[in-house]
C-alpha cells in the first residue's frame, strides 16, 4: 500500500472491542502503541483519537505524561503522522443531557475545561484537526431545551475554544461533526448543512470547517456525496470519515465500502477530483463477529477499498463512453454562467 | 374562527384533485376565484400560489390581465391576502433534469425568465415572500452533474432574481424551501440546515430566508422543531408550510397535525414564544378519498388544529407542574452564558 | 442477449411516459405491439400486462376483442410469452378507499368482477401467474378500517377468484405482491412474511404465492435477500419484481441495479442457487429525464445487469478465497441438524 | 391505579441503568426483589424476565436455588405474577453470530440448552408465555448464512423446544418477537408477518403466537396498530411489547405514548375492542438522563397512559359525531361479506 493517499484510523477503530446495546465486547482492548505500529505496517498515515483513547480518566498527571510520551515515541519511530484529535464528551455520566448545551451550567464548563486540555494534547501530538461531534447535544423530551439556547451554547463554546486556540498559538482547525441522532432522540446540528451554517455564525469561521461522517449523513438518507460537494464548494472540507450505513438504522459503522457502492463511488471520485488533501479518515470498526486478525483484514480491506475506487475513478472519466454520455448530457454545461453582463429583464421574454 | 393567526391556503392545496402516481383525479378543480371566497368564510388571512394555479401555461396575453384582475377583485372584495408567491419550475417537461441548475443553459435562461415574470405577478399581488422550491434541482444518477456547479448556478439565479427584485422596487423577501427527495432521488439543499449555509453565500442575503414544510424535513427523519429553532436563531424564519408526514416515506402533504403530535405541539410552542409573525400556511391537501364537501371541513380541521394547540401551549407553560418540570431541569439555565469575561484557561483545572 | 433467463417486461413500464406527482409526462405513450416487438428484438422472453395496460377503460366489446386478437398475433409473431398479467385496481377513483378491502360493499363486488375479467384475459393470453397488488388496500386514518375486517374480506376476495379460476379450468397460479405504502399511508400486507402468512388462511393455498418488488420491501428497509429466502425456502417463489430502490423513500423504481448493489448480488445469488424458474419479470421505468430511445438502453440494462450479475455468482462460489471464507465462517454447517434422535433434555447439561 | 389491565415490567425496564453504545451507565443496577415490590405498589400486575436478569451467568448451583427462591417468595408476598419469561441468547459473545442460526453446530446446542434450562425456570415461575427474541439470528454480510439454512435451523430449535415444553408438562406458550435490525445488519423474522408465516411452518403451530414490539414494527416504518390487527385476527397475539420509537432510528424503548400518540391511540383502542386479555408489557425504559426516582415516575406513567387511552377509546367510539363518520365511511359494511351463495361469475356484468 504506497502513502499516496493519506489514510488515518482512530484508535478507537481498530480498537472497537465489539460491545453493543445487547451485548459484552467480543474482542479484547489494544494498547494504542501496538495499534500505531501495526496500522504503519499496514501503510496507513496515521492515527486519530480522542483524549480518553489515549488517557483513561482518572490517569494521574504524573502517568499521563508517561503516557503521552510513549505514544509520541511511537509515532516518532512509525513515522505516523495524528490526523485528527478530539474529545470525548459523551461517555462520562456528567454529560447525559449535553456537554456544551447541558442545562446546567457547570456542566457546560467542565465541557469546555475538558475540551481545552485536549486541544493542548492534540496540539502537543501535531493533529491538524480539532474534531467537535456534540453526540449528546440534544434532546429526546423537546420541551427541556429550546433550541435557540442550545445554539447560543454550542456558539460560545467554540468561539471560546477557538480564541483559546489562538491564544495558545495551537496550529489546529477545528470541524464540527454532524448527527442526526443517537444517541439522542435528536441532535443539533443534524447534518452537514446545518454545521455549514452553524460556522457562518461563529467568530472566527475561517478557522472552523465540517467532518461529515459516511454514516451520519446516511442514516437520514441524505446523499452523502452531495453533502460533500456543499462542504467543498464552501471551502469547509477539513476532515472526512469514512465508513458504511444502510439508511435509517442504528449507527452502524461498517467497513468502508461495504454499503451502497454507488454513492462510494460517486463520494471517492468527488474528493479525488477536488483534490481533498486532507486526511482520508476511517471511522469504522470490524463486524463484531470478526476475531482480533480479522480487524486487520478489516484496516486492510478499508485502504484498499478506497484506493481501488480511486483508480476506477480516474478510469471511468477516461473511458470513451463516459466521455459521450457526459456530453450527452451537457455535463460541462452546467460550468458555463447562465447570464452574463445582460439585463435579466430581457430574459422575461 | 378570529383572525390572529395570519392562515393562509396555496391555490393547489384546496384544489388539489386528488391525482396521484397511481391514480387519477378523485374531484373537480376549483376556480380560484372560489377558492379565494371560501377560505375568506372560513376565516383563513390569505393564500398563496405559484404562477400557474392562477395563470395556466399558455395563456394568451390579453387573457392572463383579464385572469389576474378577477383575483385581485376577489382579494379586495373579500379582504384577504397574498401570503406568498412562487413559480411552478418543475411540472412542464422541460424542467425534467432541473431549473436553475439544468446542465442546459437554455433551460436555465428559460427558468430564470419564468421567475422574473412570476415575480411580477407576486408583486402586483401583494406578496410578501416569494418562495423558491427547486424540486427539479436533483440527480439520480450522481455523475451527470458535479453538486459544486449546480450549486454555482443556483446561487447565480437567485442572485440575478434578487437584484432584480431590487430594480424593480417591489417589496417582496425570498425565502428558500428545501427538500430532500422526491420528484429527484436527491434534490440539491434537502434541509433546512443546507438552505440557511447556501444563503450566507447570496450577494443579498438579507433578503432571503427560508421556508421549512414539515413534510419535508420529517421525509428525512430530522425534527422539524429543531430545524425551525435553527432558522429563528439565524433571523431566517420568512416563512413556514404546515402540513403533517410520516417519516421515511413518500411527500404526504397531510392535514397539519394528522401525524405526530408531540413534535407539531413542540413546533407551535415555538413558533408562538417566538412571535413568529409570518403566514401561517397550509401546505396540504385533504385525503384522495375525501369527497368535495370535505376538502373544506379539512382546511377547517387544519386552522383549528393550529389553533388549538396554540392555546394548548399557552396553558402548558404556565401549569406549576410544567414550571416545576422545567425548574427541576435546569430549562433556564441554558440561557445564561458558560463562560463571562475569564480567561478560559482557567477552566482546564 | 441468449435466452437463457425468462426476462419480462410490463407494458406499463417500458411504456412509462415519466409522468410524476409534480410533472407531466416526458415521452409519448407507445403501443403494446410495438413494445412486444421491440423487447423480442432486444432477447425478452416476453411481456406482463395489467387489463388496462392492454384494453383502455371504456372500450366497447368489439373492440376490445380486436385490440387482444392484434395483442396475440404480436406475441405469436415473436414468440414472446406472457409472464403475468394482472388488474388494475387502484387508477380509476372508485377504488379510491380500496377494492377488495373498500367499506362499500358495491365497490368491493366491482372489484372483484374487474379482476374476474383480467383473469380471463390473463388466461386467453397464457399468463402463468396472476399477480395481485393491493396498492388501494390501507388507510390513512386508521379507525376507518378494522383490520381485521379488511383480512377477511381480502381472503374472501382472493377464495372467490381462486374457486372460479379452478372452476374455469384455467390454468394460472396467483402471487400476492406486498407492498408498506404509497399510495395508501399504510397497505395491508405491507411485507412478504405478512403476504405468506395470509396465503396459509387461504381456502386453496396451493394456488396462491408472493411476487416480491425489490423496490417495495427495500422502502421498509428490509433485505430483500432474506425476503427471497423465506418465500422459497416456504416454496411459495411464484414470481418476482426486480428493480432498484433507495431504503426510506417514494417508490422509485429504478432501473434493475442502479442502487444497492451488493443487496442485489445476494438477490441473484440467491435465485440462481435456488434454480428458481418462473419470470425475472422488471417492474422498472427509465429515469423521467430519459428519452425515448433511452428506453430502449433502460431495458437492455436491466437484462444485461442481471446476466452479469449471475455469471458474477457463479464465479464467485467457484473462487478458492470464497469457499475459504465460506469454510472458516462455517457456513456449510447450517445445513446440518443441530439435533438428531436425542433427548433434547441432555443439552440442559 | 386499579388492576383492571395486566401491566407487567420487565426486571431489565426498570432495572436498565442507562448504558448505551457511547455512554457509561448512569444509574445503579436493582435488586429484582426491590423492583417486584415496587412495581406492585405502583400498580402493576407483574413482571417478566430473561434467565440473567435474575440468575447472573456463572451462579453456582445452590446459590442459584437461593436467588430464585428469594424472588418467589416476593412475588408471592406482592402476588405479582410474572408475565412472561425468555433466555438471553444475544449478550455473551458465544452468540455473536447467532444462537439457534448460528454457523457453528455446538453453539446452535449450546443455544438450545441454555433456552430449555430458561424455560424450566419460566414454567415454575408461572409464566404464561415464553418468547423468543432472536436479536443475533442475522447477518451483516448476506453470503455468509443461506437464509434458506437458517430457517430450517430456527425451526428445528421452536420444535425441539415446544416438544420438551410439552414432555415435561410446563403449561407455557411461546410467543416470537420480531424485529428488522439492530443489533444486527438484517435479523431473520423481520416482521410481525414473517413470524407468523413462520409459525404455521412449525409442528407445534397451536402452541406459538407472536409478541409484536411497538419499537420493532415502527423502525420499519411499518402500522403497528396493522399488525396487531393481523396477528389477532390469526389468533396468535400472545403477548404484546409496549414502548414508542421514531420510524428508522436505533432502537429507542421509550415510555409507551412519548412517541406517535395517532398510532397509540389506534393500538390501545384495538387491543381493549379485540379484549386482548394477556399482559399488557412495558419493554421501555426511562431516558438516559432521568434519575433512579424518575425510573419510577416513568413506569407509572406507561401504565397510566395506556389507562387514559383505554379509557379515551372507549369515550371516543361512543361519540355520536364518531357514530356518524364512521357511517359517513361505511365502516361497518366492511364486515359484510363481499360475495354470497353466488355465482362469481354473474359479477363480471
Amino acid at each position: 500500500m504506497p502513502r499516496e493517499h493519506r489514510f488515518t484510523f482512530g484508535l478507537w477503530t481498530v480498537g472497537n472491542p465489539g460491545r453493543d446495546p445487547f451485548g459484552e465486547p467480543t474482542r479484547a482492548p489494544l494498547d494504542p502503541v501496538d495499534s500505531v505500529r501495526r496500522l504503519a505496517e499496514l501503510g496507513a498515515w496515521g492515527v486519530s483519537l480522542h483524549d480518553n483513547d489515549l488517557v483513561p480518566y482518572g490517569t494521574a498527571a504524573g502517568e499521563e505524561e508517561r503516557i503521552v510520551a510513549r505514544f509520541e515515541a511511537a509515532l516518532a519511530e512509525t513515522g505516523m503522522g495524528v490526523g485528527m484529535a478530539t474529545t470525548n464528551l459523551f461517555g462520562h455520566p456528567a454529560f447525559k443531557d449535553g456537554a456544551f448545551t447541558s442545562n446546567v451550567r457547570g456542566v457546560r464548563r467542565a465541557a469546555i475545561g475538558k475540551a481545552l486540555r485536549a486541544l493542548d494534547l492534540g496540539a502537543r501530538l501535531g493533529a491538524e484537526v480539532f474534531v467537535f461531534w456534540g453526540g449528546r447535544e440534544g434532546t429526546e423530551s423537546g420541551v427541556a431545551k429550546d433550541p435557540r439556547d442550545a445554539l447560543d451554547r454550542y456558539r460560545e463554546a467554540i468561539d471560546v475554544l477557538a480564541d483559546y486556540a489562538v491564544a495558545q498559538g495551537h496550529r489546529i482547525r477545528f470541524a464540527i461533526e454532524p448527527k442526526p441522532n443517537e444517541p439522542r432522540g435528536d441532535i443539533f446540528l443534524p447534518t452537514v448543512g446545518h454545521a455549514l451554517h452553524f460556522i457562518t455564525t461563529l467568530q472566527r469561521p475561517e478557522m472552523v470547517g465540517v467532518n461529515p461522517e459516511v454514516a451520519h449523513e446516511t442514516m437520514a438518507g441524505l446523499s452523502f456525496a452531495h453533502a460533500i460537494g456543499q462542504a467543498l464548494w464552501a471551502g469547509k472540507l477539513f476532515h472526512v470519515d469514512l465508513n458504511a450505513q444502510r439508511i435509517g438504522r442504528y449507527d452502524q459503522d461498517f467497513r468502508f465500502g461495504a454499503e451502497d457502492l454507488k454513492e462510494t463511488f460517486l463520494l471517492v471520485r468527488l474528493l479525488e477530483r477536488a483534490g481533498y488533501a486532507g486526511p482520508l479518515h476511517f471511522d469504522a470498526h470490524a463486524y463484531r463477529n470478526e476475531d482480533e486478525e480479522g480487524v486487520w483484514d478489516f484496516a486492510r480491506g478499508c485502504m484498499r477499498t478506497y484506493a481501488a475506487l480511486a483508480e476506477r475513478a480516474r478510469r471511468f472519466d477516461e473511458l470513451p463512453e463516459v466521455r459521450e454520455a457526459l456530453a450527452a448530457a451537457s455535463t460541462p454545461e452546467l460550468a458555463e454562467p447562465s447570464v452574463e453582463n445582460e439585463d435579466p429583464a430581457a430574459l422575461k421574454a
